[in-house]
């Protein structure tokens, strides 16, 4: 039997696609920058399918790309164009398999979308957490892999915070059965972890156990307009000190961000006044009411505004202007595409390091590219920006796109020098990994390479990856 | 030179110890269960010098035993009885190197006492919530080492959720400098996932840099008086669904750990009426207010109260009575020590599990010795339980000590069977090394070796610990 007869002999002939028309979804990206081949793509629906693809595929030496919604911004997903890989696909492994309302857990296997996830919890009146732009088609099992920031990083913690236990095939086939619901449990190495932000390159997940919280009683909105980013941090520094694990998010938008947005939808509707340089949408998540929520939110908000932090705010006064505000800020990366692209950065610093990384990057990157324009936004409480760089009106976005490497040069140079990182939500995969090698030191690339060979010693495992 | 003298010529004479009065405090546990002996004691003040005395050692294939306050609870800074072995001291590493409000991050030296870390976030109006009985000597160095847990792991997570960054002396002398202040980090393995929890056994921890927080405005202290496990089981479900992320502590105590107590205190008051089996200390920490806190807290256990849920309740009407609660909490472990010891367990189960692994379990050892008696207290909000077991009056505790290895049989099983840990928040160390072995797969195990292998793969890190 040649590879695909083998394969089907394990999963069945309908679930092992070998035409292009039928490989070609899993082949690219979803923003259609990487392009690979493959031997086949298999689709297995158990984790002892997973474990007897493994052991197939290291007997033959054939390299495997695990893959998830395909919704990676990185290319961790997309194999190589040797055509030597398998493309070992989770989707089919969707069960929820269990939830334990009086433990807050949940326990699913890793093909399951993460909004089935959140669903899930909603259904048996929890939250999952978890929460980003591509949730209607990203796996939890790739969320794991790339350890998936968001809109609530700031209360909830990114992906490995949520994550109690894991059920992993490791690279020879053997699988791993981590998957304990336990908030404590010090019995020697903490091995999920070396999984969660690995990219599939040293196990494929199959299934996790995750926490769950509390539904809050409600969650109010703001919008606070702002001179400057200093003043953006002083807001932030207040209502963590106000409302402490209440605030589950504290966004930040540029007014270039805004101007971008409102040119490709016109449409929607700033809730504050003046313009000023930088917008900040807030979120409070309270376990008590909307009212008590809502008060508390015009104190801090007010106190900012008679401190001269705030030029001007405005609270969601219902369920449709909070939609209305988020809708704002997730509109912006649509936007950006709509406008013809930029040159996108998604970097971290020391909350303390942003507004001068910001001012000193913007002036060094505007005395060199006179026709630059910083799209700025993210989540400025989690200390990541979603740092992009377009072009002036009336200069064509392509010229940005040549200046492309010395951009990028310039902003990761000025992250690194800050002790900041080049990659805060998306990984590495094929997009970063040369480049990471500029900022890590030799001794932390050693300590990777050993992890790599001890785990996957024939690198077998979605091998040209982040290593 | 011999080693003692190479020793010397990095850290001064003063600072290497091979006296037997000198050496006496630093080869034996707290608890003096373990005894070793060692070439010497070195206490190095900086991370260059605990690099230069790791290569020193490697070059002779001398063995390496990282202390910090040594007051472990399974032997896992004590030396063999080889004598071959250096023991590093970090006490003397013990500077705060920075400290940063805006960023909400604090940076340590290993041999940082945790109070004093405690202390230094409070002086710039933040906290540090690692807190446990031994944070007067205890480490910060050896809290991470051993993933310390304590009494604030289910609001805050623990010691591991706490860091952001470590510097680390690798098993061969390098310095990984990984002391990075940033939330969200995705470019490649998070290395110090694998020192975390590690006991030593994989490298030195020189410093880190941890997470602060937001003071609350007021934490406030009930005690609730139970009928069973179960209704403690519902009155957490309510706490956690009522004020979320406020609950920052749900402890139970039996009624025999209760009565223990009060026999070896008996000025110690318990501020509930009738005797119940089950007690719950509770603490709601609040950034509104003390009156806010104290509304909600009577809200939720009123309503506990209406449904039958709780028997009796106290809430705190000052920082004495809170501290009054805490202390009955608190002194059950001295108490037990008094009462002339008993025969431990630090467990942790699904939360689901515990009512109906208490009742069994306590069922099957009093089927077989008539004479025990449990003495349950412990962490409900994380899973957590202290289950230990005495002998009724007058029976000698000598009789439960005969039976140890039979009890411990007996509760690790269960455990075990219900998905849980047999060490929660203590680590392995000596102590359930070799226990351990038998609850964990062959290829968990491997999975372990093999990561040892790669980092230390002379095993000179902490031989005959965790692995």
């Amino acid at each position: 039997m040649n590879l695909p007869e083998q394969l089907a002999a394990i999963v069945g002939a309908a679930n092992v696609l070998t035409t292009p028309e039928d490989t070609a979804p899993y082949l690219t990206d979803w923003r259609r920058r990487y392009h690979g081949t493959a031997a086949a793509i298999v689709r297995p629906a158990a984790t002892d399918e997973v474990a007897r693809i493994v052991r197939l595929c290291a007997a033959s030496r054939v390299p495997i790309v695990p893959q998830g919604g395909n919704t990676g911004l990185v290319g961790g997903a997309t194999p190589d164009d040797s055509g030597a890989a398998v493309v070992v696909s989770l989707q089919r492994m969707n069960r929820i398999r269990a939830i334990d309302t009086a433990n807050d857990t949940i326990t699913v296997e890793a093909g399951c979308v993460l909004q089935a996830v959140q669903d899930a919890a909603r259904a048996a009146q929890r939250l999952f957490p978890l929460s980003l732009a591509a949730e209607g088609s990203a796996t939890i099992g790739g969320n794991l892999s790339s350890n998936a920031g968001g809109t609530q990083v700031l209360r909830y913690g990114n992906a490995r915070e949520l994550a109690l236990g894991l059920e992993v095939v490791l690279p020879g086939g053997d699988v791993w059965d981590g998957l304990r619901g336990l908030r404590k449990d010090n019995t020697g190495y903490d091995l999920k972890q070396l999984f969660i932000g690995a990219e599939g390159t040293l196990g494929i997940i199959t299934a996790a156990t995750l926490k769950l919280f509390a539904q809050p009683a409600a969650q109010i909105t703001a919008i606070a307009a702002l001179a400057s980013l200093p003043d953006a941090s002083d807001l932030l520094g207040r209502m963590r000190g106000e409302v402490g694990p209440e605030l589950t998010a504290f966004e930040v938008m540029s007014a270039n961000a805004l101007r971008c947005l409102l040119q490709q939808f016109p449409d929607k509707r700033l809730p504050v006044s003046a313009p000023q340089p930088w917008y900040a949408l807030v979120e409070l998540s309270d376990h008590e009411s909307a009212q008590h929520a809502t008060e508390r939110l015009e104190a801090v908000l007010g106190a900012a505004l008679d401190a001269g932090v705030v030029r001007d705010a405005a609270v969601a006064q219902s369920i449709a202007d909070a939609q209305a505000m988020w809708a704002i800020r997730e509109g912006i990366p649509e936007a950006q595409l709509r406008a013809g692209g930029n040159v996108k950065h998604d970097v971290s610093l020391p909350i303390s390091a942003i507004p001068e990384f910001v001012a000193a990057t913007n002036a060094a990157l505007e005395a060199r590219f006179p026709w630059i324009e910083p799209i700025t936004f993210g989540h400025l409480g989690d200390g990541n920006l979603h740092y992009n760089f377009g072009t002036k009106a009336g200069i064509p976005v392509a010229v940005a796109f040549e200046h492309q490497h010395e951009i990028s040069t310039v902003v990761h140079d000025a992250v690194a020098a800050r002790g900041g990182s080049i990659s805060a939500e998306h990984g590495l995969g094929q997009l970063k990994r040369d480049e990471i090698r500029r900022f890590k030191s030799p001794i932390e690339l050693d300590l990777m390479r050993r992890i790599k060979a001890a785990l996957d010693p024939d690198n077998l495992m979605n091998p040209g990856k982040v290593i």
